[in-house]
């Protein structure tokens, strides 16, 4: 059973030590997507670069880099193809801090608040198209159809999200599948990439593909949660966005089961009151009716079927990482 | 040398002529495209299946297919990159129009204006990712990398001309350098990619390249004067959009290179003033310095060098079509 109190995973110069084994792989990622963001025209360069500054725990190449490591040698086309989802997973940080008018983003101005929406649209379809173009350089179409495939079934995630704005009723089991699509399934991509496309070890690719989406739901729900409860100085981001923007996160979601019509009402006035005092009403009560304890349970119990996956890679200092992963990615509420 | 009073080539049952010996193609393609804009979540589908309605010509798959037509047998892998190009303009027609905060985009409300911002963007990344998932659908990459350098480039495009936002003193060269990237390049990539990638046709394949630039650039220049002079029934748009936008177009840049400083400061003025009166004001002072006149003629000289390009194409009823695609271009101006 995976412990929620671990501390942070910290090796040197700050630097997440379940990293290590692939640090100066993940130096090369960084290098080739500053390379990429790039352009010859000052205010194309001058925006695009600032694509390169957000995100930030780089998790999807990590996985990407891990897997391969665990699994046999790192090639050119796996830094490339951890380029390429960073690359993918930033377009849709950027034109999600539209969607959710965010300000701030891993303790950087979002582009929409240092620039504008329009420039938000355009670096994020810069991002996409590049990304896409640079997966279209390997021999072989494998990845651009992985790629291309993952990333629609993200955008049809965040459309069905937006559809459900509101909807405080919805089911646990719809959220989980719109989590799915708008987040696990571009981690399960990733670390489906780090394994050969062909060969004899097709059942270890797909326990590596389910392996990352497990770690994406319990990721979403862990996200979700800090939504509620994170201190805003360690999400780098504002407290409250998911409410704000009427989403239904899994606590909510629980809380809403949990109670009678009557009840039900008067959580739909608190949702949709003044933003100040909506998390002061809200947390008492997710925390009277378990919600919260609910949720994180579920992380926890996403992140063991996680680990469950990682059964028959070989013992390696690589494997070792990623059996870390689930238990980092849970301790991060507390 | 072409007339610029040609009129509307229409065929049976209003089919534009010109896509005539490539009609049940293009049927094919608009199968294709609707088959690609559907989803399994009811929501998710009500505004995919909308973006099927926008665009409305279907400029870039009818070069494809007369070109490839032109040169041989239209083959599926044709009918499936017609439809991955169509759905690219889509994509950036949809997230233009949150740009350009625009209501009406060929006869139909537009997306932001039916939805909203965050659909746009949503229903502009489902194009994307979907097109370029049908496009890794081929065995080969070429396609894959044409497109998303293409597609690259008119991003890159985009953010130039937001970077050029009111200033009414850009140069002629680095105004075609825009339209070159953000427009033309899309119809270069059509018409090569209905050319065999490789084979012993490499210099033909080249200059349908350079006749989808020409027209593309042709066809630029025509919509920036419909812009100012157009009437919105027939142009099915707003009028004045590119001067709402402070966007420097063809005419503006000519009159402001005729006039003196005062008189330049003047314009700026109107051209920054009150919208109502913008297009009053402008019209008169265009006329007056052959402003419109010169931007014709430019565009007249675009398709001219597009009507070069295609010599050396087989003499059937593809390479006749295409040979009157200039005109029909530059006649919608008169």
């Amino acid at each position: 059973v995976l412990s929620l109190i671990a501390e942070p995973l910290r090796g040197k110069q700050g630097r997440l030590a379940y990293a290590e084994p692939i640090q100066s792989q993940l130096a090369e990622v960084e290098k080739m997507f500053a390379q990429q963001m790039r352009s010859k025209f000052p205010y194309v360069d001058e925006l695009v670069r600032y694509g390169c500054l957000l995100g930030g725990k780089r998790l999807r190449p990590i996985l990407l880099l891990l897997v391969a490591k665990a699994v046999g040698k790192i090639h050119h086309r796996h830094i490339l193809l951890a380029t390429v989802v960073e690359m993918i997973h930033t377009a849709t940080l950027v034109h999600d801090d539209v969607l959710d008018m965010a300000t701030m983003r891993r303790h950087c101005e979002t582009v929409n608040e240092r620039w504008d929406t329009e420039s938000s649209i355009l670096l994020g379809d810069f991002l996409f198209t590049r990304a896409f173009h640079l997966a279209s350089t390997l021999e072989s179409t494998w990845a651009c159809r992985l790629i291309g495939e993952t990333t629609n079934q993200l955008c049809e995630g965040e459309i069905r999200q937006k559809g459900n704005q509101g909807d405080f009723g919805l089911s646990e089991a719809d959220y989980l599948q719109i989590n799915d699509a708008k987040t696990a399934s571009l981690c399960s991509c990733a670390c489906r990439l780090g394994m050969p496309e062909k060969g004899d070890q097709q059942k270890l690719a797909d326990r590596m593909a389910s392996f990352g989406r497990y770690l994406g739901q319990s990721f979403q729900i862990v996200d979700d949660l800090l939504d509620v409860i994170g201190h805003e100085s360690v999400a780098g981001k504002s407290l409250g966005t998911d409410l704000q923007h009427q989403k239904a996160t899994l606590p909510v979601i629980h809380l809403w089961s949990q109670l009678n019509h009557k009840q039900q009402q008067l959580l739909e006035k608190v949702l949709r009151g003044p933003a100040a005092e909506r998390l002061a009403h809200l947390v008492p009560m997710l925390r009277r009716h378990g919600s919260i304890e609910y949720a994180r349970q579920r992380a926890l119990e996403f992140a063991e079927k996680a680990s469950d996956c990682l059964q028959g890679l070989p013992q390696n200092e690589a494997t070792e990482m990623l059996q870390l992963l689930p238990e980092f990615v849970v301790h991060r509420v507390r």
